[in-house]
This record gives C-alpha cells, sequence and structure tokens, in this order.
C-alpha cells in the first residue's frame, strides 16, 4: 500500500491467459468426458508436482533455439536448479523410477495439469497450458502402443468427433533403419534434424522438406534454418521410404513383414533408390510392429477410417524410440489467410523405452500419449460439441432500504438454504435501474423486491426477468410498458421459497 | 539419452509432492462439495494463470525474512520479473482491475488453484499447495463480509463438520484505533509489527505476545524476534484491548455502538487503561461494523456457535483494512509432542479496500476469504468426512498365449464397449503368477482366461477375485484350495459380457 501515487498497469503476462465461467465449465465437462474413457481402459490418476529438478526433466523439447532451451527454470537456495514441467512425461518418468518399487508393473497412469514452456507467445501459443496425458510404463509389445491408439480414437468418439477424426500411426525404427541406410547410423545430432525436418512435411510440403533434408532453408521472413546435409540422393530416398506406396509395399515384402503397412501416399517424385539394400534391421522390425498393430485394431474394430497407418508422422521429440502416433481432426476450417486447411492435431504420442531408463540400470520399456486441451476445447467450440458457456445466474434480492440488509439477508438465507442460487444486492444501492442492471449482467433469473409499503403489507414483489425480456420485445410504447409491468407480481412475505421454486421451476 | 552411463537419481524437488489416485479422488469431491455452496451464493469461477507480472503480486507475504521475500520469480526475456503466484487474491485484483469495464459490479468470483511459496519445507508445510478462494470485489458494506462468514460456515456444514468448527470475526479497525491512541498512526512498519505479534496469540500465549510488543523475544532455539518497542503501559493496553471483556463493552457503549460486539475475554493481567482516551475514529467505527455484522448473521439464522465475534483474531496480511474471519476447526488432535491441541485454522480472510486502488485512481473495496485445501482434507481424513480413497480395479483379460493378444484384446474392446472397465495384461507374460498378483495389486475385481484348450473348446474361465479372496481365508490346506479353486468357474466365449455384468452386480 506504500507508493500511493504511482499506478501500477494490470495486465496480464505475455503469452498467458485467464479463463472464464464458461470456458472453465466446458473445459471441466470435457475433460470428465476424458477421464471416463482413460478409467474404463484401466488408468488411474496420479499428480505430480509443476516442478521438477532440472537434471530430472533432460532436454527434449523440439525447436528450442532459445538460451534456456524453452524451460522456465530457476535456482533454489541450496544451489539446485529446479524447472516448471514442460510436458507430463519426463515427470511421470521421475514419478515411477522413484516408486519402483510400490507401483503395480504395468503400470498405467493418466495425469491433467499446466505445463510451461518459455518460449515466443504468438496467436493461440500459450506459454501456460493444459496437457492430458496416458502412460502405461513397463509394457513393451506393440500392444500396449495399439491400446493407445484406440483409446485416442474412442476418447474422440466420446467427445461427438466419430467421423471427424483419424489417429495416424507410424514407427520410428522404420525411419531410423532408413537413416542406417544413407549413414547416420552414429550421427544422432543429424538423425534429429532429419526427424523434425519430416515432422514439418504438413506445413513445408516435401519440397520445403528436402531443402531442410539437404543445406537448408530460408522462411519468407528471411531467417536461414540449418539443414541435414544430405546429398540430394540421400534426401531422395528418405522422402522415397515416406511418400512411396509402391516401393513401401514391395519392400514390406520383401523383407518379410505379412499383408504389412498399409500403403503408402504415391509420390513419383521421390521414388525408392539404391539405398533401400543398406537398410538397418531397425526397418524390418518397425515395419513388423506396424503390422500387429494392424492385426489388433482389425480384431477390436478400429478401421482404418479411425486409426490408419501413416508413414509421414514422425512427432519432434527426441525420446520417441518406435511406435508414434497422432490425433487429427480431419473437418476443414479457415486459416489466418482464409484458406480451407484441416484443422490438424490435437494430440499424439509414441513409445519411449529410454526415459525411465536414465533413472535405473535395467531397460524400462514405456508409451504413451498426451491430449492438447485448449486446441481440443477449441475444436470442440467449432464443431458445436463443446456444451453450454454461460452459467445461470442467481435469484437476486434487491435493497431498498439501506437500514434493512439484515431482512434482506433472511430472505437470501431462506432461498439459499432451499438449495436455490440467491444473493444480495451488495453494490451502491441508491440507484435501482443499476440494481436491476447488474441482474441482468448476472443472467439472474428473478428479482425480488421489498419497499417501505410492501413491507408494512407484508407482501413482496416478483420480478420475472425472462418473462419480462420476451415481453419487453413485444411492448414498444413506454407508457404501456409501465402500465403492464410485465413479469412482475405480487406474492406474501412468507411465500418466498415456494413462489421463487414454482417460478424457476416454469421459466 | 545421452550419458547413458551416469544415472540420475530420481527424487521430488524438496518442499513438493506428489498426489496419490486416492487423494486425487476424495480432495475431488470435497471441492465439488464446496464449489456447490460456493454457487448457491452467487458466485462464478474465474481462474488466472500461475505466473504474474512481480509489480503486480505486491509484497504482502507475512513472515518473509528469506531474501526473495517467499516469492519464485525469475527474469523474462524482455527483462521484466515475473512470479509464481503466492495467494489467489492479488491475481484476483489485477484481474479485476485489467477487466474493470466487462465485469459486473459488485463482482462474485471463486478461484482453485496452486499457489506458490519460496519457503523452507517442512513437516506439512510443501511450497506448492491448493487454495479455494471466493471474493466479492466492488462491495464496500459490511454485508458483504459478513455474507463471506456465512459461506464459511455453510461450507464446513455441507462437508459434514456441522458442530466441530467456529468461524470467528474480528475487525482491524478496532486495533487500528488502539495503535493510533499510542502514537503508531503514522509509523506504518511498527503497526505491521504489533499486528504480527498478536497473530501468534495462539501459538505463544499474551506473555509471548508482550515480548514481541516490546523490546523483542528470543525463542527456544535461541533466534531472536525483533519486536515493535512498545513500552510497558502501551503493549498493556494493546493486550487491554484484546483481551478485557469489561472494558471493550463498556467502550462500546460509550462510542456509541449497540449491543456491541460479542465480550471480549476477560483478563485481570490486562485492564485497559488511560489511553483508551485517545484511541482514533477507526476503534468505535471497527466496533460498528462488528456489531452490524452480528444483527446479519442473527437475521439469518447464524448463532455464535458458528460465528462469533473474536478480538483477538489479526490474520498475518498486511492487506487487510477492515474485518477479518478465520474458520477454527474444534476438535482435538494431537501435534508432535502428543498433546492435545485443537485442530485449529483451515481458512480465512477479510477486508482488503487498497489491494485493487494500486491499479485505479478511485477506491475499490473488496473482501474475501481463502481455504487451505489439503490442510482442509487433512481435517476431514481425520473425522472419517473424507470419502472412498480407493478406486475400484479393472477386469483383467489374462495372456495365455503371447501370440493371441488379438483375440484378447477382443475380449477387452467387448468389456469396455459395455462400459466395464477392462484391460489385457501389458507385461511380461511367461509367468501365470505375476499376472494374477497385478490384477491383485490393482484391486481386480475379475480376471479372465483363455488357454488353448479353452479357445479350442469355445469356452473362457472366469475368476471372481473377491470370492477368491474370502473363500482363501476359509481354506486352509493347498490341496483342498486346488480341488475348489474357489470363486472360479467357465462360461461360453460368446457370454463374456454378460457373465462379467452379472458377476460385477453381484459382487
Amino acid at each position: 500500500m506504500t507508493e500511493k501515487t504511482r499506478l501500477i498497469t494490470p495486465r496480464l503476462p505475455r503469452g498467458f491467459e485467464d479463463r472464464t465461467p464458461g470456458e472453465i465449465a466446458a473445459v471441466g465437462a470435457m475433460i470428465d468426458k476424458i477421464k471416463a474413457v482413460y478409467e474404463r481402459y484401466g488408468f488411474d490418476p496420479v499428480e505430480t508436482p509443476l516442478f521438477e529438478y532440472t537434471e530430472t526433466l533432460g532436454k527434449f523439447l523440439p525447436d528450442t533455439d532459445r538460451p534456456n532451451a524453452g524451460v522456465f527454470s530457476l535456482q533454489d537456495d541450496d544451489e539446485q536448479w529446479m524447472s516448471l514441467r514442460y510436458d507430463l512425461t519426463a515427470p511421470l518418468a521421475r514419478y515411477f523410477a522413484e516408486n519402483f518399487e510400490s507401483l503395480p508393473k504395468p503400470y498405467r497412469s493418466y495425469r491433467q495439469g499446466y505445463v510451461f514452456r518459455n518460449e515466443k507467445p504468438g496467436p493461440g501459443r500459450f506459454r501456460q497450458f493444459m496437457q492430458f496425458d496416458a502412460d502405461t510404463v513397463g509394457a513393451g509389445g506393440p500392444e500396449a502402443d495399439a491400446e493407445m491408439c484406440m483409446m485416442m480414437a474412442d476418447v474422440m468418439d466420446a467427445l461427438g468427433l466419430a467421423g471427424k477424426y483419424v489417429v495416424r500411426v507410424n514407427n520410428r525404427k522404420v525411419l531410423d533403419g532408413a537413416m542406417e541406410a544413407i549413414g547416420l547410423a552414429d550421427d544422432p545430432d543429424r538423425r534429429l534434424v532429419v526427424m523434425r525436418a519430416i515432422d514439418k512435411l504438413d506445413r513445408l510440403g516435401p519440397d520445403g522438406v528436402k531443402l531442410l533434408l539437404g543445406a537448408g532453408r530460408k522462411d519468407e521472413s528471411g531467417d536461414f534454418t540449418k539443414g541435414a546435409g544430405l546429398d540430394s540422393k540421400q534426401a531422395e530416398f528418405i522422402l522415397g521410404v515416406l511418400f512411396s506406396s509402391v516401393a513401401a509395399e514391395e519392400n514390406v515384402n520383401r523383407i518379410g513383414g505379412p499383408e504389412g503397412a498399409q500403403p503408402l501416399r504415391p509420390n513419383a517424385s521421390f521414388p525408392i533408390n539404391d539405398y533401400i539394400s543398406k537398410v538397418g534391421p531397425a526397418f524390418p522390425e518397425g515395419l513388423g510392429e506396424l503390422s500387429r498393430m494392424k492385426s489388433l485394431f482389425f480384431a477390436a474394430g478400429y478401421n482404418p477410417d479411425r486409426i490408419k497407418i501413416d508413414p509421414s508422422v514422425v512427432r519432434g521429440l527426441e525420446y520417441y524410440t518406435g511406435p508414434v502416433f497422432e490425433i487429427e481432426l480431419t473437418f476443414k476450417v479457415q486459416n489466418e489467410k482464409g484458406q480451407d486447411v484441416v484443422f490438424g492435431s490435437v494430440g499424439g504420442g509414441g513409445r519411449y523405452d529410454g526415459l525411465v531408463s536414465r533413472f535405473r540400470r535395467e531397460p524400462v520399456p514405456a508409451t504413451g500419449f498426451s491430449i492438447g486441451v485448449s486446441r481440443l476445447a477449441n475444436a470442440l467450440k467449432l464443431t458445436g460439441n463443446l456444451g453450454a458457456t454461460e452459467p445461470s445466474g442467481p435469484v437476486v434480492v434487491l435493497v431498498m432500504d439501506k437500514d434493512q440488509t439484515a431482512s434482506y439477508q433472511a430472505m437470501v438465507s431462506e432461498l439459499r438454504n432451499a438449495g436455490i442460487r440467491a444473493e444480495m444486492f451488495l453494490g451502491n444501492t441508491k440507484n435501482f435501474g443499476k440494481q436491476v442492471a447488474y441482474a441482468d449482467k448476472r443472467n439472474s433469473p428473478i428479482v425480488v423486491i421489498e419497499g417501505s409499503q410492501e413491507r408494512d403489507s407484508g407482501i413482496l414483489q416478483i420480478k420475472d426477468l425472462i418473462a419480462g425480456k420476451q415481453a419487453a420485445s413485444a411492448i414498444s410504447d413506454n407508457a404501456e410498458w409501465k402500465a403492464a409491468r410485465p413479469g412482475q407480481f405480487e406474492i406474501k412475505r412468507e411465500d418466498l421459497v415456494s413462489a421463487v421454486q414454482k417460478l424457476l421451476s416454469e421459466q
């Protein structure tokens, strides 16, 4: 309360947002539906704190070209660095490792909460946002990965998005085997650049990706992104693996995969070239896992219109080691340039067998996925599946005589004790119109009025604001309005609760 | 995934905690009950981000003797300091000021979320904890404060704590007037020291407080806390105001207060002395407000066993300007020394008319309170009001043949599609006993078994784990057990869903 003279400007920090009542209610309802699916699949909740020791989190964020690598960090008073979690996966790995002895194995958990990115904010890009994850730790087979994909599909159905999404599935091992063929087996840094280039396929198209696989690419603003340094034939092979359906099917057959991965998208510009003879063992292994997942989807009744194999899915995060998957919403929206584009990804995940092993000598397989809550809520809004957004208002007891607040308070308490949402007007009571305007702004269904005349006669005026609004639109003349006083009537003081209950049930 | 050789120790950061499924469910149910009361009172939710600009939050934390004043802060890349919120009141003030034009006035909101204190952690003292607040901004009269007290009482009743709590109410103005009498009108720093001394009355008793009002006090560990520097007569007057019922009642009458505040606790050691003739105008004003609140409590049916005036309530925060209140749970618990003590405060609040004015030229009155969620949950646990804490487990389909997972997956999907919580065992399937042990650990009600013999005959084995456990306690002989196979029976493959549904409904 010092410095009374200097006013502080009230403003949200850059990249953060406030959430309104309607949004809180709608997102809450959405989260409850997602929870119900996760629980039906046998997952239990757990919650970790927002801070972890920085070394616990590791550095796995994509696109972290800023000094502190995308993470909010600070030094504790004992000199240890702590960071705000940037996702819900790294803290789960810590939790599982720390509670290894007591947890069931496999360990199925879901987690909902805020994560933080210390990045440049932009439209729709926030520095605090909510994720809703599910993971299975201690399960190595593709059955666990397949279950994740089915659960994502069921979540979308539960939210009313049936027919408007597809879960796209790929396997990092396929790409790893392909990268081995072009000589990147012992070059993790360049492998990462290749993966991140492919991850931008949707945004940049094959030609843009080819530049990023090669020397690099200059974007529209003139900024240059250094590429993976592949030569033209190497880059074409990578794109060929992604794009050529003919070659991919041939290869699946040649290397012993069964019916094989779903046909790759054909693209004559990128045929498979001679590097195919040099692929590493991960290549057929990845295709084999995809094939097993396909048969699980089939047995459980998930057809390719809901879950499909798609070799262009990569996911940007470094820690994935096998199957990767992504929920894509397929309906069209307009982008900022007014063009029709598909809504796109609202979540995804994959297998990360190395993340828990950072804490333990033994290998600990794990798989899971993450849903971006705000982005999904936004999609539901666009499709009309988000539900009600405005809370219904309280009954407002007006204050006609300032020295009678104890009596008005008694009315409010009677209403509340009967379970009715109610309040006494607590602002400046001099102006009757302002009190009614307040009730309107709160979406109040009813106001209760007791002036001295009413008090002397033991009655109350009840104003039905909903009927009043309807009537108001029918009455054009001011005098007529005053005479009719639409939606207003008298009751006995002792009938307050029953009259309000009756009116609310009729409204 | 670099540094494969060095293992990281998985550990929670100091002062933070993980939350288990039972705790999440129980606290969630508790929060829903609190929400229902807040909404019945006409409050709407709002949520602000965890970060605010540091200047927005201000410095109002009590007991912040550490360098960074109890707050986690970091510098943004544009050099501005941001802090994690330490309560939910300062961010509300920012939110209200920033959205002044569009919000209804008075503005009633409730807010639930984590707050952070950069303090030394201790037993039961965490650096991230949840608060659940309600506030009315733009309402200046004691009606708004009285409503807060009633709402706190109703929350306690809704949680099953009727008869086990009391809301204690006081008014800072009474103390402000008393401090004016002893010459502290223009000495905000010493006034704060006086208030914080009184706030420790429960813990230190009147003699300890008298030391802190005077030169200072050395605690058991030898640490010295500097006092307010009052002389003996001044300190006795302050304690006299707090303690002397006779003098207080006399004063209420003398200065025109009506029936007056509830009698102060009598204490012959601290009689009111001559300073009473020098009290400032805030003294009678505060007593008058307390008196008006009392009549509102009476009119609404809240008796002193639920809400009572208690002049020893101060609340540590600097920003309070009028009524202050506190929820005390009155049942006995044992402290760490094995002594019986009352459970104590689980929340409180007060009027803070200056907090929003930091952003605006005009005065903006406000009042509200905060509940400490973990502490309240702990109290509910002790009184048996917290509810169920263990989630019920899933039906587990065992994997008897590793190449038949598609078939097991199909069973699981059938169960899930019927709304039954179910999963396929996804761990190492070699050991049958481990699969059953997993089901036990998950509190699974049923396991489903299909080996090759069953598959050839089109049947399944259903194991009722709950009946099995009951039977196990009755059978002592191993051979007898194997012969009886309690709780296990055969069904036709096609009857899976109906048989499981029937068994679950019987369990």
